[in-house]
């Protein structure tokens, strides 16, 4: 078999969960520590990972978790690693409802120059309302800031094209410095956004930097399906991740797209030992490095920071109506179902969305059973590895995991290319005006 | 003596002068190539250099000069170099008036933990009005474009002192991550900004990052002695910097600030040859480099892109009413007003707009004896050196004019610290909360 499955890493603090700066191996600064995100991704890139994957939130307040407090800004530190690392993706989120267009072109393309072709966008359009309050401005309804993010979408790509990949001449002796024919000013004038253009830098190695898309409510997925390279999405089963996974590429056809040029990648969080029983005890281990009022205000975030600690603990999970809708909807969506068919108390809930474990415990071949399970049945395309506890997580994962999926041909430890387009199979994203003007009217239309 | 002449280096392409991607020496594609950069970069800083300064603007049409219709981003390419180098302090600049503070304070605070204490920003206003275009917005005008910026400045600061020096405990036995009461939620709500805070990445090693500032109008003289730690300036003539300078140091004081507090920096451009004449010759190679409807072009660029192109380049300098008031004000009053003084045609003011020399063009001997007539008056703290030909120019004065300076007592080629604060004598940044509540509501005032 040739298609292989895919894989990113979180690069969180000392891991995805919450507390994981205070487990014995993790540097308890680790979310601003560039020594360890410099050997984490070293790490993955030595096995192969893809990619490196930098979350990022805009609004924090003393409940927030301990790294959202403190962190690397995604670009930043992406840019960092560029020059740290060799092969290795480098992608992080931006908000779409906080940022200006002209301006994450440009760092987006810069970051690709810098890192031969290696960047990747997350483009978000932010869940947590306060987010408004640090940025002069009221925080725009989910609706809204979806129909945002598709016309910020249409901004980036066109002001990408400004230069065809030949247009700089770079001639010594006529003096000609570029080419004018290949160079295209966007003048976009829409609903949002007025922008001249062109872009003051050149075309990516990989021809756009990939963008990645990290919403899953029915607004996300068409965003998705017109826009996205790759889908983010929450790990959760493999019943619905294919369903979700057949949406996303349904709505990319829809589009005039193939269903191959988006990817889905579930985030995951596998803990992995020798034994079913030790696995369960490192998540048993992390699973104690928070107490249940921890694991309530993280479950209040994804509700947009709601108070949950006035509420029954052992009572059942809470009616709660309209709180969360705004905010990361398809997350709380689901939190309210499953607490619902599964009869959780607060409690419980709580403590599930603080430690999810998403059955990605276990010994090294049931873990990668499942992983390739997922991705035979059109769950998974490659996942993103949330480790809860990267300093353990990573090295259980690249040593016991991934040797399993080599040996069973759906894992190569050697990334095929140069670009991160490469790596992930998709295709050099050509500009508009390469196909002749006829694709390019139709396109831009 | 213990003060010693500071440097600092424009990372601009392949230098300063419009066409030096055409000298023979020079990369053509400079002002996107990685390794020139770092090569650039490392040089620099083994000779003592203190800061690389990437400069930028946000607005490009045809006529754009070359290394501007194509290059790196400045906060991606510092991050980038933040890893490649050691010691050098790294600065660029960002518009005030097209960026948003929560964003911009994060850059530049996660810049300046990647790379120990060595991030300064450089704050602009934005002289050209295209980038409006480009924006979605109108360009305000000079006067609003500072007050704007002062309130920014303002933001930016209160956001950098949200934690305290010590606010992070990361007590992994207590699980206590911060001491509440060393956060601070800034509450800003001005005329142009309301911002909450609290920022979510930590206080910087130098305190905040190093302030410059680059508007030389009044209102920029204002503005710097508010808040500027340093200012970059056209570098002119000795009386001209030694008054602007004392008028920057007077309104530093005026603010209840030292003089020693606001270093300035103008920028020149030295062309070092072992005889005069030798000197002349790189001078007229580099000249060469450019028609007369380039050098027009240039000039135009100052003057918020106004087409010099009908006018009889043979007659006196054109008059130009206001044009060129609301960009690079400064520079075009100086500009209209050298040309009067010369009685210069407008072939003369182009060509030398485009090719300045401000005297620094000379033997080793003589370049190092004006460098420290400009120190010992009061007219520059420390020169920014934007070379027109870098490959050329770089080598000529460290090789040169850097060990004279070093024999006469005014340079040491071993920078005294870590931070860049430290290597341009500047006090650590305390905040606002830490001088006692007073001082604190007195500095907030
Ligand atoms: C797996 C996943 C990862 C996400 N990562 C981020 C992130 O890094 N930053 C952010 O602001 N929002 C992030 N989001 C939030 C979404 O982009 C989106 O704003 C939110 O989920 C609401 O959209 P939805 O209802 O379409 O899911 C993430 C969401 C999901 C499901
Ligand atoms: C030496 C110097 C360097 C400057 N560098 C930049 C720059 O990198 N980017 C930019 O947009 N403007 C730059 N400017 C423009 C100023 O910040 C300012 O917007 C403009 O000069 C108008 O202000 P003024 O009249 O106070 O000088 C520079 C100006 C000077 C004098």
């Amino acid at each position: 078999m040739s298609r292989k499955i895919n894989f990113g890493i979180m690069l969180q603090g000392a891991g995805g969960h919450m507390n994981s700066w205070r487990h014995p191996k993790s540097p308890v600064d680790a979310s601003v520590n560039l020594d360890f995100f410099k050997a984490t991704a070293l790490k993955a890139e030595a096995a192969g990972i893809a990619f490196a994957f930098v979350a990022d939130g805009l609004y924090i307040n003393e409940k927030s978790i301990p790294h959202f407090l403190n962190r690397f800004e995604p670009l930043t530190i992406l840019s960092a690693l560029a020059t740290l690392t060799s092969k290795i993706g480098l992608a992080g989120t931006v908000s779409t409802s906080y940022s200006d267009p002209f301006t994450i072109a440009r760092q987006f393309a810069s970051l690709d120059l810098i890192s031969g072709g290696r960047a990747g966008w997350n483009a978000v359009t932010t869940p947590l309302e306060g987010t408004a309050k640090n940025y002069s401005r009221n925080h725009p309804e989910h609706a809204l800031r979806y129909e945002i993010a598709d016309e910020y979408l249409e901004v980036i790509k066109g002001l990408w094209d400004s230069w065809d990949d030949d247009a700089f001449l770079r001639d010594r002796v006529s003096g000609k410095f570029f080419d004018r024919d290949k160079l295209h000013t966007l003048g976009h004038k829409g609903r949002f956004f007025q922008v001249e253009g062109p872009l003051n830098i050149q075309r990516s190695p990989q021809g756009q930097p990939v963008i990645f898309q990290a919403g899953s409510s029915d607004a996300g997925i068409g965003l998705a399906g017109r826009h996205a390279d790759a889908v983010f999405t929450n790990g959760v089963s493999i019943e619905e991740n294919r369903t979700f996974s057949q949406r996303v590429k349904q709505a990319a056809v829809a589009h005039g797209r193939s269903a191959d040029h988006v990817q889905i990648f579930p985030g995951i969080g596998p803990i992995v030992g020798s034994t079913q029983a030790e696995a369960e005890e490192k998540y048993q281990t992390i699973r104690n490095l928070i107490s249940v009022e921890e694991a309530l205000a993280y479950l209040g975030r994804f509700f947009d920071h709601h108070d949950f600690s006035a509420y029954d603990l052992d009572a059942p999970f809470p009616e709660l109506g309209d709180i969360g809708k705004n905010s990361f909807r398809s997350t709380t969506d689901r939190i309210k179902r499953v607490a619902k068919e599964k009869a959780q108390t607060l409690r419980e809930a709580a403590l599930d969305a603080a430690t999810p474990r998403e059955g990605f415990v276990g010994t090294p071949d049931a873990v990668a059973s499942k992983l390739i399970d997922w991705f035979d049945n059109g769950a998974a395309d490659g996942f993103i590895l949330g480790f809860p506890v990267i300093a353990e997580g990573l090295d259980d994962f690249t040593s016991h995991v991934l040797p399993i999926l080599e040996e069973r041909g759906y894992f190569d430890p050697q990334l095929p290319g140069h670009t991160l387009r490469q790596n992930l199979g998709l295709p050099y994203r050509e500009s508009v005006y390469a196909a002749g003007a006829g694709a390019a009217e139709k396109a831009r239309a």
